[in-house]
């Protein structure tokens, strides 16, 4: 008998996320204050996150314990399975052996409760009672919902309003859950009620609901703001993924040559391979490739510059030094809406500056030519944004069969694509469309790059 | 710790499906020929199915080897994981334990592809290159679509033209594990053809897309016609649901006092309880209650007459023996569309006519209220179906509260709701109706109870 899934007992599941900071070769430039210029205190962000967030994304400390009350939650679904993909491997004929880390079996359909769990828990251990937070397609804010149920705060989520309209379903998701959604221009905000001033029918843009969502945290005492990616305490949260990868690659007696994972702000796949990256780091595994995927229509670290930009479109977040398309580009509308970020994570540029890990760009057909390719031999029907890992995978795959190397792939896959079938659909019947890289739109976005104050 | 899940290796996954039929205290009364109202033989059932279903139907065999290659094809996502939702007991205030043995986490999302994939293999062995089958809201041929992509054979799956339109989801599902779904009625049969002829219009119906899906089958020797559940064959492989789960509730040192699951074919739920059966019938647990769990809209055993009917709403089947609305019975239109049928498994009619298990009917907006219970509770956002397990084991986790008994009660849930959410949303926003059990519609279909030749 072939193993095909490798399985954690929930006693084995790792205690502890691992923080990278104290490890990295170079410190991590620092996030600044847009006004001064200067690097960021606890106490700028004490506004919007409890002091324990705060503290995590600034820690030296190797390894963060996890606390018993979010392990209690995280066993509701974790440990996730390892699989080893076997019937992939045979259909590419390729001796290389392809392993890939399912995060879909979240109650949400992903990675992201992983993050939301723990900044839930985090907020009403400070006396929290709500918080608040921006979605798009809806992804990050229904694994928030279930954070904040799991821990019995309130949640009001600012969704895209054209999202809103269009795809109900997660929408539903976090009001199952008792989240409250509102279509984002809103009026409850003055942010919302200004934009909406100029123009009723505005349909919306991450920007303007983060805007909603910082404003309704800032004016309230018992409410907090909440972020899914790119900060340094969400990827730490996101290191469960590979540290339980780690027990279960040993049990499989394998061990990765090549890492590969999508990054729109990048949790997902840092929480993947920050746990190995350590191997790299100290020389134990210094060959050790780690593969970065993102969207032609939004290639950050393939295209863009290292600069400091803000986190976000609206220009509210500090500052932070990240390869970045500028905050006020608007990726075309490819389906993995989760890739259509201007930035990422700072952890993940440095790194990529350092020349530690890769990056590649893809058109969205090929990628969802891998996705159907992975169906129609796994089964499994993924995300448009995992779909990225399976082209890299793919294509490391056969140039394997070109070489005869039995090299060991392992895939970051982040959940499935229940919610997105409409693209396949698209895809099947020949209908998808390949956007190429928006080489002017971006020139024009990095003309409104931040100066930085003092420099 | 707490132990919240209960994972078996795969290694230690069940090698046998549990066949009843040598066990039972009184023979199951056999499917009859309609023509003729003699017990129906192997070679009445040859042009439709592979001789080895026909020996499982009628098998005396007490436990039947699960060929390595439908394990293998098992092990991608079995074993499946046993939870005990303490988070529910807790919420409930209730001295009784209460676990689920939870199917979703299937690639196509529910307990059916453990009986496609063993069909689609028994077709392949058999020298069959194609299938056949019907599907309402796609749950069943998107289960099929995916048994028959892992042994190579086609399938063309005629689907109810109104869910074909109006639920495109699980179609592009089956699409994308490679099957050809057209709308029924269709142009590609002379069943579909005199449809259309009368009303081209025609929103489709199950009974006239099996005898769509019957035709095609029977007119071409490389094809053979696949069901999703009622049949004994499809119970079997069932099975392996609740034999995994004693192991699992070995691993937890319980032993249910109550099982739950709802039933429409009846195949889920028969899975999870026939192997705990086996301890009642022999005396090890006389007392073990087992509750099939129907809608008030469609209370087959709770309301129809023990009666020869037949399967399918057009006719064509074998007699069997039921409890039924009647087969001419259109239920109203409740989001529960797996439980939306007249009859019910003869293996369960026969245990019910005999006392050894019980049944009860419920109403739609009961029954997503403890859906939503569960959800913001265990996190997990259940399918229609399995809404009406969660209602009972409430009511009877409740009923312990009062008694303060500690009983175990076991919930076979079948499946999540990622495609159902429209109905949450009606539930959440208060449209959600209620349907009375239409009891002139069921007078009126007894009538047309076809009378069995000879008697």
């Amino acid at each position: 008998m072939e193993r095909t899934k490798f399985i954690l007992d929930e006693k084995d599941m790792p205690t502890h996320w691992y923080n990278v900071l104290p490890d990295l070769p170079e410190p991590l430039p620092p996030p600044l204050h847009p006004a001064t210029g200067k690097p960021l205190t606890p106490d700028d962000l004490a506004p919007l996150f409890p002091m324990e967030l705060i503290k995590q994304e600034m820690s030296q400390e190797r390894y963060i314990e996890i606390p018993e009350e979010v392990q209690a939650i995280y066993r509701t679904w974790r440990p996730t399975v390892l699989h080893r993909a076997h019937r992939l491997e045979k259909a590419l004929d390729t001796p290389a052996k392809i392993f890939y880390k399912y995060e879909g079996t979240s109650q949400a359909g992903s990675h992201k409760p992983n993050t939301a769990v723990a900044q839930a828990y985090y907020n009403k251990q400070e006396g929290i009672k709500r918080l608040t937070t921006e979605t798009g397609a809806g992804q990050w804010g229904s694994a928030l919902a279930m954070g904040c149920m799991f821990f019995g705060l309130e949640l009001k989520v600012y969704m895209v309003r054209v999202s809103y309209h269009q795809k109900p379903y997660r929408r539903i998701m976090m009001e199952t859950w008792g989240a409250e959604v509102v279509p984002s221009p809103s009026q409850d905000t003055k942010a919302g009620r200004d934009v909406l001033a100029k123009d009723p029918e505005c349909p919306g843009s991450l920007g303007i609901a983060i805007s909603e969502a910082v404003e309704d945290a800032a004016s309230r005492d018992d409410t907090h703001y909440s972020l899914g990616s790119v900060l340094n305490h969400v990827l730490l949260h996101q290191t469960i993924i590979g540290e339980e990868t780690r027990k279960q690659m040993e049990m499989a007696d394998a061990y990765p040559d090549i890492i590969v994972g999508c990054v729109g702000g990048g949790s997902n796949f840092a929480g993947q391979f920050l746990p190995w990256l350590r191997d790299k780091l100290s020389g134990k595994k210094p060959d050790l490739r780690i593969i970065c995927v993102e969207p032609q229509a939004c290639p950050t670290l393939t295209k863009g510059p290292y600069a400091y930009d803000f986190g976000d479109e609206a220009g509210l977040t500090p500052l932070l030094k990240m390869y970045t398309l500028g905050h006020t580009f608007m990726p075309p509308p490819v389906h993995a809406g989760g890739l259509r970020y201007h930035g990422m994570a700072p952890i993940i540029c440095h790194l990529y500056n350092l020349g530690l890990i890769e990056a590649r760009a893809e058109h969205q057909t090929a990628v969802f030519e891998a996705g159907v390719k992975f169906a129609r031999t796994e089964g499994i029907i993924t995300g448009p944004e995992p779909c990225h890992d399976l082209k890299v995978a793919i294509d490391e795959a056969l140039k394997c069969r070109e070489s005869g190397e039995a090299k060991t792939i392992l895939i970051a896959h982040s959940g499935h694509g229940h919610f997105d079938l409409a693209a396949y659909d698209e895809y099947l019947s020949g209908r998808m469309q390949d956007y190429a890289y928006p080489e002017e739109k971006v020139k024009e976005a990095l003309t409104h790059l931040p100066k930085v104050p003092g420099t």
